[in-house]
């Protein structure tokens, strides 16, 4: 990284009094040009996901990802304000390695599991039933308690690779990793194990959050590897398999950690916030580059450009990093309470939290009664935008951001090339190496660009 | 892969005489389906990629891959004629690993290098002379023969990271490559190493085609790493450097080679024909996977969707895999002349020869007589491409299919992702491994529909 004074130097050498900010299109190119020259959120990526890691909520980790996040962002010239913001956030952790055998015949497989988020362990002597495999929630309802009882439930629906779009894929799958163990309890089931969610066939699984409902018995849920998942599936084809499950993560109590937010007051409309935003926890395993440093760092790079450019917002912008988006969005439901006990309008929120990889556009949702002048306001920018290769379209938001809805402003989600972003995902492989540098920083220019023109044109 | 047989199966079970050609946006799922599902195209490219290697024109891994992808196309059920169309290559053979060492002081430091396609060597003693660094073919000339008389000239251009397509970046960085040794040869030089052409700052040397001037005195050419290039270049700033390269290529006669040529024949319009291709040769470093086995199977997969959807064109479809594209165009001009002696015409030709990843659209060309209403045609088809994330835009075509300019017809080339096109061109990392299989699918789907719609509804 360059240093302070050389940035400055090379600003005023090659683009002096040049800027209008008025002219957008060439605004936009300065902040393409600069982002891509001399970004830095490569830098701060590596930091948060190399040197601290994993960062589940709760953790030792996140609360160093706080300190971190906080003096970089404290150390920039343009911002007005630097907070930690409390939040409520429940504590896990994984504990040792877990051991998943299956057994068959004389035959016996080790399987490639995690625990997922927020599950019981099985005690030190482990578990040991037969596997009933089912291929989703309704199929399990149909085989019923005289079939599942004191049985391991293998839900093995895999996540649809025709789907255009990898993060329907996901969440039409993702509902037997969260409910499965809920389900599988009610019909006295003893144990879970989840085909993990993605499209590849590999060895790595994945973990993610799993939640007990009120009124059941807590079993223990692991994801197995997709690999694992297919070889499980044919070994039940012709023989009645025994799993044996070991694993001892803790349940603690909840404790405090933050939301860490930047601010820079408008000059002409303070009370207008354009909120840009990831989540700065991620799960123990791995380094959380794609979810969710690539957002933290893009938004943080939004404030870092604007100070390179000496750009002065009419609107207040806030640039935060939530906690626990993973396993409980107490970071989220925090901000929002704080927000709307003190009365403040939310015009714009961008979430970046679908990885680092190469922008394709944005959704963008709102409450109903004032959905369509924003969206038609928001596609009244795609001349600026689409010589980037970025489109606007109706449909998303960020599970940080939503609880701002009642606001009645616009909630946008950063939309990045989805092709690889589950073969990372919540695994030991999601970490800085496998972000593309450029690919980020394209990410950064593209969410500073649409901030940019929100508040140079409002809504 | 599923076998012939299961395939007919699915087909008659998912979609029996539900399809209807005429029914655009119906069979474009179709096609994405199959292609997502059960795509070869990944299996085709491991074996070409991996199995069978670098596949420079001339060599015995080049006649594998002709025989191969002749062999794979044959078999399918929908072609009529499968071709191996003769062409004349060079030959050359990088011989031995490269020595580049540069001395300064009492310092030394070997550099990681390849031989430029088609340099002559150094001899058994190697050369040793005084670097001087230029950044471009304009500096070496104001330079002259004074400065550069017995000097080895290292060319240091970096590839602007600023550029949004990094093709145009490499377009403006890449003539020092082409033409370094020749303009360095004019002032007397003695040989020549130049910055490889990437945005990347790492250690892997990135060859590519360099052609001599008839004029001038042939001297050695060759590639060194940018990380090298950037190490060098700090030395310069405070010392003379020397620099010591040994490097033994042969450039031998050349030999026969062959276009790999698959054709269904059209049912209504057979005179008007699509060309879909890639270019079956590579560089022999790496195994030629994103440039560009990726090409070939794409225009492969075509087919074979096409056969599995039971599609019978009306125009006459050809898949053309050309031999030689990287080092002398052999393949491409060979398959232009035989057309034109047999007064075909091309409607359209589509090449992809830029990398397996997302794809994000289309770029075309044509003579201007004919330009403007292609260019229309084409984005009428936006409707259908648009759901996919497919641009079309002016601009494009493909070093093989150029030459069929004349014949008046629509030049398209296939826009993937490019930001990490040249993080491996060209390089020993090109291979199989760094391709995503859902990517190369996508890519190969979009072909598929761009080629489904121009059959159905012309140009």
């Amino acid at each position: 990284m360059r240093s302070f004074l050389c940035i400055i130097f090379s600003l005023i050498t090659a683009m002096p009094s040049a800027i209008s900010q008025d002219d957008s299109a060439f605004f936009i190119k300065s902040i393409y040009d600069y982002t891509l020259e001399k970004g830095s959120c490569d830098q701060w990526l590596a930091h948060l996901s190399d040197s601290i890691g994993g960062r589940l909520a709760g953790s030792e980790n996140a609360e160093l990802a706080v300190d971190y996040s906080y003096r970089v962002m404290e150390g920039f010239e343009n911002v007005d304000k630097t907070t930690k913001q409390p939040c409520t956030v429940p504590k896990w952790e994984r504990g040792d390695k877990e051991e998943v055998k299956i057994m068959w015949g004389d035959d016996m497989r080790e399987l490639k599991a995690l625990s997922l988020g927020n599950t019981i362990g099985t005690g030190a002597a482990g578990i040991k039933g037969e596997v009933i495999e089912v291929f989703g929630l309704d199929t399990l309802e149909e085989l019923g308690s005289a079939v599942l009882k004191d049985k391991i439930v293998f839900f093995n629906r895999p996540m649809d690779p025709k789907r255009l779009r990898t993060g329907h894929a996901y969440g039409e799958a993702v509902d037997q990793r969260v409910h499965g163990a809920s389900r599988a309890s009610k019909h006295g089931a003893k144990g879970v194990l989840v085909r993990s969610v993605t499209t590849l066939h590999d060895d790595l699984p994945h973990t993610g959050v799993q939640s007990y409902a009120a009124d059941i018995e807590p079993i223990p849920s692991l994801a197995i590897s997709t690999n694992d998942a297919n070889y499980l599936s044919k070994v039940l084809e012709s023989s009645k398999v025994e799993a044996y499950i070991k694993n001892n993560p803790q349940v603690l109590d909840s404790v405090t950690s933050y939301n860490v937010i930047a601010e820079i007051k408008g000059s002409e409309f303070p009370d207008e916030i354009i909120l840009v935003g990831g989540h700065l926890d991620s799960w123990d395993v791995g380094g959380g580059a794609h979810d969710d440093g690539s957002g933290c760092v893009h938004a943080m790079q939004v404030f870092k450009t604007f100070e390179a450019l000496n750009y002065k917002p009419k609107r207040t912008l806030r640039c935060v990093l939530f906690m626990n988006e993973e396993n409980g969005l107490g970071g989220g439901k925090a901000y929002a309470k704080n927000s709307n006990a003190h009365n403040e309008f939310h015009l714009a929120a961008i979430e970046s939290d679908a990885g680092g990889f190469t922008p394709r556009g944005f959704g963008c949702s709102a409450h109903p009664s004032v959905f369509k002048p924003f969206l038609a306001a928001l596609q009244g920018f795609e001349e600026f935008l689409e010589p980037y290769d970025l489109y606007i379209k109706a449909g998303g938001g960020g599970a940080d951001i939503n609880p701002l809805k009642s606001q009645k402003g616009l909630l946008i989600g950063f939309r990045p090339d989805g092709s690889r972003y589950f073969d990372f995902h919540h695994t030991t492989a999601d970490v800085f190496e496998n972000v593309n540098v450029r690919e980020l920083r394209l990410g950064a220019a593209a969410i500073t660009s649409l901030v940019y023109l929100i508040d140079q044109k409002g809504l």
